[in-house]
This record gives structure tokens, sequence and C-alpha cells, in this order.
């Protein structure tokens, strides 16, 4: 299947104040590649993502218990793809191998570091990634022995650049302190949920990290698992391969947020519909679009069951120049959640 | 021989201030691999240790010339045990090797720690060591020479923790200024003698120590080579397989403290024997769970001679909780060496 | 070809404060080889350079693609130098292989500056370079990042100096602020183009550089493309081998600068030709020995494209006694270029 | 031949302020092996050495073109000794081997430290030797750099220990701000010439630097080429196997200081034989045992040129505590050399 001549051109975005560049929309392991995906399909996906000019792959060593990195290293290997061209990631926390005793094989321990890395690298079949990211913060180890460990990792070749996942304001902070002191790499970016309905995080609480410490960011779950699509407006699609997943998902949704915040999403996201229309994209395209318009967001994280699937996600960047203050306003309006501005001491 | 079902689940504790988790009940190589204990006997109890949940085995280059060393990794290979699964320790100090000269081949200069690890790694068929410890002070040695040197085999991934056995608590403090000055890493761990017999180091000497750089334990002859198990009681018991050796040791015990004070000692342990009895322990287990109930214990370095050895002492663990702070208090009388608190300044 | 036994005795020059010395000439790979002289002749002028004394020959991935690090590497096996005999640089910036995505394989990000490192290496056979530059500054990269990974080729071995090729003085200064506050390896030479009708840069903006941090200059086109050697004085040579190459930069200057700026630039040149009469030495000679008699300038880079051109430039050197300070006023004078002094403040 | 049992104990110092402790006797490989020695004879000599209990042996890339390096290698390997009984030293500063260029073939470059320890250790057949010695200053070579590539074979592990030879007390002072500024390891020890005639430097200028830094003396010629063992009391031993040489070493002598000079010192060395007498030693044991009287001298370096000179130097050891104050008064007022005593400041 040919890439369709009419994607848009690639847009590239420095990782925070560091110098490297990754594609403005990433494909991620989580539920690409190494999961639930056939893994043929999966490579066709990424294969699809590459020719768009996708150059950053998002795994974890804890996606599909390391399988997102092995179906990683094969499309390296089986599309001949030049490392230099690649900007690899991967996660620690959890680790994919846990063997009899799970005890040392998750955190942010040195040894749990050290040991999880050279794992995901032999399954990668790499010699380095890119990125390596603490996927979680572990408040049981102390930040000073994380911070030394993920420097390790660079200055053993074994990575270029560390950051964090799902971390606080205040922990990414301490790990600069710890940096700064001891005359260490902080970790240059962050990978945290970013959608039209999780904006705190984001918009708030990082402010000031991002003026400080140079923060980039590559964020998941531009969709929110679909939410954003519209897909749920009438329920789950009865014959959608995913159905009895998606049930499974909204009943999980049900349980911890009540029927009727769930009811009232949706219906936040029914009135984003005319918008998109407006604009002639889809809501997918419209929420991702939504996302990479925020200029602190490196790159939107996606995930993908078909190369169809890639190709829309990646016309979303078309849209972004077309989101003007007043759409953008329109859409604050409707969701309701902009967190206040942050006003600077005077 | 299978696991018997009745033993409880393993504690693991943090090593100190540090990341990584060590079973509160550990297997020495002092006396039970390597040593005096016949090697398949040794390699039996290994497995019985790590079926029981014990992830941390300790090594030495001196114990029995570095045959403890050589058994743990013949352990690793013949049981397929995942090396992330362990913590393995082994320590420094006194060459295994010593070949024609030991003049340099002990002590904490940098030539022995470098070509001692290397040597050690060697024979315990192991890329790196989890911990590293000085094996007693060297006080001729610049201790910045000795922090140095245990941040090339940290910086090298040979190690990744170095600490310390039976050091003054001075001697840690002094480690760790040099550490602080250089930017470096400082002794995590203290290896000490700890029993309801010897206390002073434990509870009064590092009290400071704990707070300031969070030093971690991991205590050995936690029944004071089997004193504490009442079964001197009646002299040395004559059927028993170390009955020369123990006639020994009794003899040596009586040449450095004096025939009086070694009666004095049996005196009180027997006054322990009833409180074992009211918790339906043995006195093994009670010096071993009194032992656990110091919370600044990461691990209590166990000996065996037989997998039912090491079942008993893993089900000291069930016995910690039985510690009421009223039978804490009646130990305390009896032993009468309960070191006076620290009084912080005001 | 032997060597001509006139050649004066190569002169060796410390690079800026280092313990490095290098020729005062040296040869370039831009346009020598790998580029469009013929391999055989590169090989030829290669060898006529090194048994005349040269002992630098500076590269680039960017030279015709990484080509001329592919001659240099042949030549070093072919002719049997010895690795220590020599000093050989390349420049990193622009990567030589782009492969499909040029998009981190530019600029000075830890990933492009390692990544080439290695492709550099590679191309030419070597374990290590002795210099290695930043090819130009790259703004959108942290200087922090960029000092960092210089630093990592350095401690691992892979380059011995790094330095700096067309940067700004405040950016060379603020390269060493991060050095300074890392404890790290500063850049101790950088490339400018220098020669008597550009001398802005080096003659004025790096003047307090060589003082404060001891910059060293590898200075390239010191015969500026040609032009000072007089050969344009009446137009394009018609039956140069260059002829086309010549009419194509001639009207690449014109159209940048206009045709009034290059006639005046030849009337310049022109006046010149008696005073390279009267010491004997060709119009290049004398402005090869005009760069070289600046104490800051260590080697400058010559090309060649034939051994007799490389013995040429070499006689320079005996002419750079002659440069008198009544000649040097004199060739001021009709430069009308010199930079005003500075002055101390007082 | 086997070692006579008349030996005494070899005794060990500690190298200054550092952990290693070496043979207070040691074997220079300058004239004894890869020298005019013969080369089965020089291996007979170190053996020996190794034999009567030293441990350290002195070589040089300088040394007859690394010859001695390489002799150094064929011993280790042929007697079978074990590398951690050893301390093996080398010194750079003069290239072994010098290429068609030696313009960065010596100094203290981070090219030529590097190059040449690199070539050292591929002469001597090991990865790594104890101390690294730079071999004069190079006051051309900025100190920092020297430094810093001296911590660069330490860190790779290519050496344990650094130091100097015949360096100045301030060079060696500025080698330790640089190191102390930066966080890096100073040079422990110095390799300077001392014996009764030349006490200046040892006894006086290096004085502040043994309590400053710790600084440890390896010292060479104790008995100043022969000089101080009384055998050119009548003039040249006529059928010395080096007689030749011997004439063309006191012609050097008195073509730089004089008939007159060397008469003195002849007559100086004769007033010393009737004290040699009196201890029942030869004149070159008490000159060896003098060296060592000193406390601030590690090793004596010697070189002999058959295994019974080596048992003669070991012997010396036995006279040191012979010297008392009484004989060590007498012993100066013969020489009239004394340094003056340094008053510290009140």
């Amino acid at each position: 299947m040919p890439t369709p001549p009419s994607l848009p051109k690639m847009e590239y975005r420095f990782l925070g104040r560091s110098g490297l560049q990754v594609s403005a929309i990433s494909l991620g392991g989580w539920l690409t590649y190494g999961g639930h995906v056939e893994k043929e399909n999966s490579l066709a996906c990424m294969k699809a993502a590459y020719d768009s000019g996708v150059n950053f792959f998002d795994c974890a060593e804890s996606y599909s218990g390391g399988k997102s990195e092995e179906v990683m290293g094969e499309a390296i290997k089986r599309f001949g793809w030049k490392r230099n061209d690649l900007v690899i990631s991967t996660k620690l926390y959890w680790g994919a191998a846990f063997g009899d005793n799970p005890v040392n094989n998750k955190g942010l321990s040195r040894k749990h570091i050290i040991e999880g890395m050279n794992a995901s690298l032999s399954r990668l079949g790499l010699d380095y990634v890119d990125l390596i990211y603490a996927h979680r913060p572990d408040r049981l180890t102390p930040m000073e022995e994380t911070v030394r460990a993920f420097n390790y990792l660079i200055n053993t070749g074994k990575a270029f650049y560390w950051g964090t996942s799902e971390w606080n304001a205040d922990e990414i902070a301490s790990a600069w302190r710890y940096a700064d002191k001891l005359g260490l790499i902080g970790p240059v970016m962050e990978q945290p949920l970013y959608n039209m309905l999780d904006r705190e995080k984001v918009e708030r609480e990082y402010a000031h990290l991002y003026r400080e410490v140079g923060l980039g960011l590559t964020v998941f779950s531009p969709i929110k698992s679909g939410i954003l699509s519209g897909k749920y407006r009438n329920g789950v699609p009865p014959d959608s391969r995913f159905a009895q997943e998606h049930v499974e998902f909204i009943a999980g949704y049900w349980k911890r947020t009540g029927k009727e915040k769930w009811d009232s999403v949706i219906e936040q996201v029914n009135k984003l519909e005319p918008i998109a229309k407006d604009l002639g994209v889809s809501q997918s395209q419209l929420a991702l679009a939504w996302v990479l318009k925020n200029p602190n967001v490196s790159s939107a994280i996606t995930g993908a069951s078909s190369p169809d699937q890639v190709y829309d996600n990646v016309k979303a960047i078309d849209a972004v120049d077309k989101l003007t203050p007043e759409i953008m306003a329109k859409i604050d309006e409707i969701l309701e959640n902009k967190p206040p501005a942050i006003i600077p001491r005077f």
C-alpha cells in the first residue's frame, strides 16, 4: 500500500530545551505494536508512520511484557532504517522479565535502571536508545540514586537523554536540583497524559518548568482512548472489532466516575462535532491538532490499528493552523476546564 | 526435598536509604557455602533459601580463600536463577589469592580494590555484584583513595552499591565527607556484628548515621555462633558433628573472656528460654526475630548446615510481630545491656 | 616524484594553549581529497605534504559527503604512516550520511555529535581523531548539551581535543563558561576564515580569547579561493582545468557583492604583486606567509591539486621572516582593512 | 642459582600517602634490563630481585627505546609472576617509538600521554601499570591538560596512580592545585635523584609536600652511578667490563664540573670508607642504607648487572638500623652538604 500523496509535510519540534528533534506526531507501542494488534499489521503501521515522516517511536519495557521493544527491533531490521534517522525511546519502571521474584525488577533503583536498560536494549537489538524515561516516579528510591543511575546510562552511551513519565512538577524539579548540585544531566522531557479533557498537569502544574528547565513534552492519549473521536456518541459500536473491550472500558469508566459524569463528558464531546465539521476534519484530528497547538508539546504519541489510521493521524498536522484564537476560545467554552492563568508574582 | 508449605511470606526491606530491597533473612557464605559444609549440601541450603524467598546472598573474597564465591557462581548456573532476581554481595580486604607476596593483596588501596573486584567477579562468573563491601577499615590507606576506588567500581558497572563492614561510625562519616566533597557516592550499608549480646555499635554508635546518611545494616552473627540458640546450656553437645569445633570455640572464648564471663552469659541465655517457649518458637528464632525487630536492620545474615536449618531461620519472620513492647522490655531486663538513649542536645 | 630538497624545514606551532603541535602549513580535505581532485592525485598531494613535514590533515563529515575522511583513511593505510605522527581532525555538524530523514543528522545535539563521531571514525578507519570541531554554531541546541557531548567524546577516547569552526567570540566564551562551571574541557581551537581580505574576526573579535582561554586558530582559505594568488588579474584563465568552476565562482561573488566591489578587490590584489616580486615569492606565498605572520595562527589549512602546489605552499614558510614591520605596514596600507586596535580599559 | 638464605626480610613502605606498598629496594630498568646488560642476565637479575622480596620494578618508555618494558613483560610471563603481586611502573615523556616525526611523541600533551601509555602497555603485554610517571616536567603543555590526561589513564583503568619525575616542588604543587580544583587525582609520588651527594631537592625543596600532599619518593641513583661505592678511589678499574664506559662517564663528569670538584668528591667518598668498615658493610650498602634512612623515601631504585649484585643491594636493608644518630651526624660532617633546617613560621 503506497503512502498517500496527500499527506502534509511532517513537522519536527525540538524536544524541550534539547538539540534533538522529534516528529510532532509519533507512534506509541502501547497499543500499536507488540500488543493486541497482530504483528504484521503492527509492522505495516510502523512503516506507514515512518513513510509519513514520523521519526519518534515510543516503547516501554512493560508494554506487552517487552514485546513492543521486540517488534520495534524487528521493524528496524526488516525495513533497513538507519539508526541515526530514528528517535527510539523506552521506559523503565516495571521490569518486563519479572523472573521468579519481582522485588527488585521494578522501581527506579540503580539496580533496576541498569538491568532494565540492558534487557530493553537486548530486546530492541540496539546499542542505545535516544530517550530513556522513568516510567512513573518511585517515591521509595532516593532521587539522587535515580538521577545518578540515568546519568550512568548516558555516560556509558546507552541513552542520549533521560526523562520522566507522569511525575509531579515538584519531583521533576527535585531531580534537577540533584543534577545541578552534582554537575549531572537532568530530565529533559516528561511524558504526561494530555488531551482536551485532561489539561491541569500540562497547562498549569508544569508551567514554570518549561521556562526553568526547558522541559519538553511527549504526550500520550491525545484522543483519550477514543472518547474524543466521537465514537461513543451512541454507546459502544456493536460490530467493532474491539466491542467487547469497549464495553469493559466504558464499564470501568462508569464504575470509577459514575454514569452522570460519563454522560456529561459525551455531551461535551458531541458539542465539538460541529467545530470539526466546519474545519473539514474528523473529531480525532481536531483533538490531535488541539494538542499540537500547545507549543510546549514536542510530540503527540498516537496509536493505530491500521496504516490508514496512521495517515489520518498525520493529517491532523494540517489542522493545527486552522485553530484560530476564536476557535480555541470556542473550544474552551465547551470544555469548561481551562486552568486559570498563572499570575506572575509582582 | 520440597519447600515446606508452612513457610511465612518473605519480608523484603530497603537497604538503608537506597532503592534496593533485600530479604530480611539472607544467607551468608562464611560458614554455609565454600566452607566446611560439604558442597552438595551447601548448594541444597542455597536452593532452600532461594525457594523460601531469600534474594540476598553474601560472600567475601576471604571466605574459604574465595570458595564461597565459586560455590555461589555454581549455584546460579546450576539452578538457572535470573541475575536480576538476586542481590549478590562480596567483600574486599584480604585477597583470596595471595600469590607469592601478600603485601598489596589486602587493604583498601586502589590497587587491591580493583584487582580484588576483578578476581571476585571471575570466581563468581558474574559481570557485576550488587553490593561490594570494604571488609574492615584500612587505616593506612587514605580515605579519599578508598572512596574513589569504590566509585570506580560503580562507574565501570562492576558493582551497584558499596558499603563497609565493621567500620567505626566516624570512619563511615569520613567516607561520606569525601564523597560529598567530590560529588561521589558514599557507602550505603554497613555489615556489623549484631545480636542480643552485642548491641553497642548498632544501637548507639551508628545512631546518627541512620538519619544523616541513611545507613542500612546487613548484620552478621545474629545467633552469636550458636550461643543464643541455647545449645551450650549443658556444655558442648557430645555427639554433635561439630563437637570438636565447639570445644575449641568455647575454649577460645574462655581464654579471651574468662570462665566467669562465659558462665554468666550462659545463665542469661538460659533465662531467655521461657520467653521463647511462651511464643512457641525456638531460642534461635527468638534471637533472629529480636534482631529483625530493629528497624535499622535491613537483613540478618544467617548460616545453615542443612535445608531444614534454613527453613527454621526463615520461620523467625513470623515471630517478629510477637515481640510486643512488654516482651522486648523483659528481654532487656534479662540482657542488662541496653545502651542508654542518646539525648538530643537542647 | 621525490620531495624537492630545497623545501624549508617545517615549522610546528602549539595549538593555542594546548600541548599539541601542528605544522604551520596543513592540508585540508575540502577541495584536495575526496572532492573534485581525482583520487590518485589526492593521495599524491597528501604524500607530498607528509614528506614536507605536514602533520595536520583536516577533514569534515560534510566534505564530499564523507569522502575526504575515506581518502584520509586510505592514505594512512597505503603509506604506512604511524598514527602518533599524525594530527587528524574532522568536523561535525552536517551529517555525511543523511539517511532518509536529515532531521537529526545535523547540528550539535548529543545525538548527532555521538552518531556523527562514530560514523566519521568508521569512514576514517581510526579509533580516534586528534581534533574534533563543531562545524558552525548550533544556536538551537543548548550550549551545555554541546559542551557535555564533546567531553563525552574526549572521555571515551574518541577525540583528544575539541574546538569550533566559525563561531562568534561570545559563543566560544559561552562554551567555556559551561565547561568551567561543570569542570569540563572547553574548546581549545577555532577554525575561522582568515586571509588578507577577511581580518575582522581573527584580529579583532577573538582578541581577548587568545589571552583568556588560550584559543588556537587553524585558519582556512588563506588565499581566499585563489583570489589572492593574483590569478584573476585578467579574468578567468581560459585554459584552466577549473575554468568553468572559476566562472561560476566569480559569478557567485558578483551576485553577492556586486561587480564594483569585485573590481576594487582585484585592484588591491594587483597592488600586492610588486611586494611579492621584491621578496622573490609568488603572490600565493605572500598571502600564506602573511597569515602565518599572525602569532595567534597555529596552522594555515591549504588546498592543492598537485604535489607541486603542495611544495609551493610549504615554501611560504621561508617568506614569513621576510615580512618586516615595514612591509607589513605597506600591505596594511594597500588593504585598508586593518581592524582598529582594542584599547584596554583603564 | 638459589637465593641466599642470609638475605634480610624485605621491608615494604607505603608509597607516600597512598594505600600502595612498595619494596624499600626496587629494581630499575634503566641500566639493568633492556639496556646494555645481556638479556638472559637481565632476567636472572629480575628473578633474583623478585625472590628477594622486591615487588616494584621500574620502567620507562624511553629506556633503551622501549626495551626495558619488553624485557619486563617477558620476565612476568617466563616466571609466571602474579600480576597482583607486582608493582609495575613506567614513565612517559620521550616516546619510545618516534616514528618519522618526533614532534608530538614527547612531552605531556593529552595526545602523547594516551598514545604513549597504550604503546607502553603493548610493549609490557599488560592491561595496566600500577604507577605512571610524568618523566620530567613539560613546561610548554598546560598543567591542567597534563593532570586531566593522567586522570584519564586512571579512569580508564590503565594505571592506578600517577606521579612525576624530576619536577620542581612548585610544579608538583601546581598539579595538585588543578587536581583539587577539578576534583581529580593529584600526583602521589615523585622520582628524584637522591643520594649522599645530591640532597637539596629531597631534603629541602620538597619538604612541605610530604606534609601537604603526602608525596612519596621512589629515588634513583642512590649510589650515584657507582661513585659512592668507592670504586673510583684509584681511578677507573682497568679490567672492569665497563671500563670504557667508566672512562667516558668520568670524562663527562670532569668536563661538566672540573677536575678539582671531582677530586674533592672522591676524597669525601674515601672518608666514608672507615664508617662502612666499622658497620661491617660495603660502601655501596652504606650509601643505600643512608638513602633508606630518610622516612620520606618509599623505595630506592637500584641497578644490577648480576644476581649477586642484587643480593648485595638487598642486604643494605639490614644496615639501616645500624645508622644511629651519631653515625648520621658523622656522615653529615664528612659530606658538608646537609641542607639547613626549614624553620616553620611562627
